[in-house]
């Protein structure tokens, strides 16, 4: 097999499969990989504006983003915190750090079951 | 569950995981939903305009897409064939309509598979 220089769609989690999934909201809305990240980054930084600067991306796209996520569910996935040394920021809610955890066994499961499917193409 | 009314990503293979995927070339390019509804109505039609006009494609497009498919292997997927009252047309090879049973084998299996996962959320 050569290698792919091309630009190519989805995750590569197998040798022959490539795929890409999204969770659905409860309400609405979804969250993919690129999401995923933004919420780790903000539970790395405790902050929208240095989760949003790592990721190279807009504080306005970061925080439209972050009011979609907010209304997958009945509940929050991330919320403003008062206080501290840096007058304040933003964390994961419970549920927020669930779904991140949901996504990565999904991800490892997804990319074993592809794997085998992938050794029958 | 309330109705997702707005645009989501991928297809709805279950309840709260939405996924998409494609079947990677050994030499190149790639295989997903849309492209092999083209073969399907090459299959079905006989024919590369006939195809591109059902789908809304223009013949340009289908024929790129034909271009980046019959590199994915060692054979083709789509070959010209002359004779008929038509004045000859395509069809698909061994190799494509191969293509399309793997791909919907791995559709179904994907399906039930993000179904069981999707209980879990």
């Amino acid at each position: 097999m050569e290698e792919h220089t091309e630009k190519l769609p989805g995750e590569a989690y197998s040798k022959n499969i490539r795929a890409r999934f999204w969770i659905t909201g409860n309400h609405s809305g979804y969250i993919g990989i690129g999401r995923i990240e933004l919420l780790e980054n903000i539970e790395q930084y405790g902050s929208i504006s240095q989760a949003a600067k790592n990721m190279g991306m807009s504080y306005k796209k970061a925080w439209k983003l972050i009011e979609e996520l907010n209304h997958m569910y009945d509940e929050p996935l991330i919320v403003k915190v008062k206080g501290g040394k840096a007058g304040g920021g933003s964390e994961l809610t419970t549920k927020g750090k669930q779904l991140i955890k949901d996504f990565k066994r999904i991800e490892t499961k997804l990319s074993q079951f592809l794997q085998e499917l992938s050794n029958g193409l």
